[in-house]
């Protein structure tokens, strides 16, 4: 079972294409939760109980930890999505020479044991050798960003015709899936570029980036991105309502189920 | 005083452009050091003892304390680094849209306390921003890395005219670099291209990788890198001699002697 097969399992039980992003920002914790390791931790135990009935992955994001000497929550936060059934995709961005780029797949899947990992094409295919040969987890290579500068080098015109991000989508959906276990991140936020990914990839999974804070037009993003496996990340917009209002975990609760009734409307 | 003065100002005391590469494998290590966080410092407090003299600043990766649950050990072996007077080059090779890039801008700034850490280009200027703003500390924007799949994308040719690492050379020589922090990595085993990248940067700081176990050649390099600063990286072939045949820290130190006296031959 590849990474999207067992994805798909889990969003044909929660009727749900919605990852969480799990990006802990203790500045936007509700009141009292501290904001060391444990508190993080605690904070993402939360939101996986809130929103494992309507998530089909979480997604944490590398950085958000490292910069708070948090591995530990990292560790413990995965091994509690894992308890709870969610497969989990870290957010890592990773490339680098071969030699160097088997720590960087050892880090993903054996230390923190995650399902699949974002890696970065710009070194080419022998620096993400060791994350495409581990058929049983699932390769996310960066296609078009959901940033704006993102343009500066993805959309740079290629001399035999199309865009670096293009050529990215070619190169990631053929040469580089001989084990058949990649998927490509395409930015929410960026309905043309997704349509052209699309029509490039068939139907192979894409992890779309971007719905929620970063306001992505989920009409368009749906339209776009239809014909293949998807799913759709959605971290601040989920995780962080304003918790003044009321219950933190019913609030959460609340914005992972209308993200992803706000999705299935236009399925 | 730029990252780049600082390693200048080193490289004058030391008359070396090396650069140590702490890679820690302690499957290579000496017999007896162990191969937990604490036998990774060791070795690595063995290896700036033994090198000091010989180099102007240390390139930690990474990719090799993270597989290991070792971040312990990396903060160790930077504050150590900088007790001895060597500015520290953290290896991570990091993007991400902006609001998360901050996070990695403060793991190797804040967190590290690193003196210049090494980007990666594929999602364009605004997610390096809180890399490039920090004036204070050195930014190395990957361009042609030494790895043969390097030419993967990086040597795309564009409508425009010119290669795709050209187009980074250029892209991180002008407009990227507002803050005069920026340097690029170039693989010491391409002398071509790295003749191509001196022309487009005229005399900005080059980080020449490959030297040593990626076997460049040291003649050829030198003559394509001369007409600005060069920071010239060594890891494996300084750090793991053959431990069998004597002393470790005087096999150590012999292979930083040869490698910095190695390259003055052809200054």
């Amino acid at each position: 079972m590849t990474f999207l097969d067992s994805v798909i399992a889990r969003q044909r039980e929660t009727h749900s294409m919605l990852c969480v992003g799990l990006d802990p920002d203790p500045g936007r914790f509700p009141e009292g939760y501290g904001d060391d390791a444990e508190a993080i931790l605690r904070f993402n135990q939360m939101v996986i109980d809130a929103t494992a009935g309507y998530a089909c992955c979480v997604k944490p994001q590398h950085a958000h930890y490292a910069a708070r000497r948090a591995e530990a929550a990292l560790e413990g936060t995965i091994e509690y999505a894992h308890s709870k059934g969610l497969p989990v995709l870290l957010d890592v961005k990773r490339a680098d020479i071969g030699s160097t780029a088997e720590y960087y797949a050892a880090e993903a899947f054996d230390r923190y044991g995650a399902d699949a990992a974002t890696v970065n094409p710009y070194l080419g295919q022998d620096a993400l050798a060791p994350f495409l040969d581990r058929s049983d987890r699932g390769i996310v290579v960066l296609c078009r960003t959901s940033n704006p500068g993102g343009a500066d080098l993805q959309h740079l015109q290629l001399a035999e015709g199309g865009t670096l991000f293009e050529h990215v989508a070619r190169l990631a959906s053929t040469q580089w899936n001989a084990a058949g276990n990649v998927l490509l991140l395409v930015g929410a936020t960026r309905p043309a570029e997704l349509r052209r990914v699309r029509e490039i990839v068939g139907g192979m999974g894409l992890l779309l980036a971007g719905v929620g804070a970063q306001g992505a037009d989920v009409r368009a993003m749906m339209e776009a991105g239809k014909g293949g496996g998807l799913i759709i990340n959605s971290s601040r917009g989920v995780t962080y309502p304003d918790f003044t209002t009321g219950d933190p975990a019913t609030l959460v609760a609340d914005a992972a189920r209308k993200t992803r009734d706000e999705i299935n409307q236009y399925l």
